[in-house]
């Protein structure tokens, strides 16, 4: 827990929240400056300020909270979206989980998608890079 | 398995790809139309096109398996991100999440944010509806 953190606050029950489910590590909210309506943020409650952050044992239960209230909103079109740092759009220093309705093309979350050229000599030089460090 | 689907020919050895990690329920690929450098896919082999089709002792490994790529890659600001359905920008019909470094405003992702305003009681309503469900 980090004493300045909100989302931690949140967890501690110091600041209200619009709760949707809660278990021992995982905790998920209404957002309430939603992108659409349901919008829905699934946090772990380990305190962290990245997904590398948090021990493996305290994301278990986080896709299948945001399967489970995807399924009981009933919606078929979503994006599920995790930031991190300032630069990728986080905005608050805990990990946060982006459950957003996509209803139609003006609401919910927009994307911009710009691919890149990649040649396919340095790819197999970042494959095998990447490799020899996990 | 689908037999049409190319995620599920890329599991199979069918389709070759760029492969950084595989387990029995997990396999993880550069994507070769990277938005970064070290843009990542993360998959369960099960296959379903969208989040709620996919058990969840399925998708259990999914996020320490995309934690350790991002580690492998010493990346501190990245995006993760899964789309559900054409309109939420989904290509493939066979989940995947996308592990997308930013390093810079003009690579990566780039993200649209347009919140909604939210009334109180509308929000309160729409709580109330999906723990119902839940």
């Amino acid at each position: 827990m980090a004493s300045s953190c909100i989302f931690c606050k949140i967890i501690k029950g110091q600041i209200p929240s619009m709760k949707i489910f809660e278990s021992d590590k995982t905790l998920a909210f209404l957002d309430i400056g939603p992108l659409s309506k349901g919008h829905s943020l699934i946090i772990p409650k380990y305190h962290g300020a990245k997904l590398h952050d948090i021990p493996d044992d305290q994301l278990a239960e986080v896709l299948s909270v945001t399967k489970k209230i995807a399924i009981a909103q009933g919606i078929q079109d979503y994006n599920v979206l995790q930031n991190n740092g300032r630069i990728a759009h986080q905005e608050v220093d805990h990990v946060h989980f982006h459950l957003i309705p996509k209803p139609n093309e003006s609401e919910g979350l927009g994307i911009i998608w710009q691919t890149q050229d990649a040649d396919k000599g340095a790819l197999s030089k970042l494959l095998e890079d990447i490799k020899s460090k996990m």
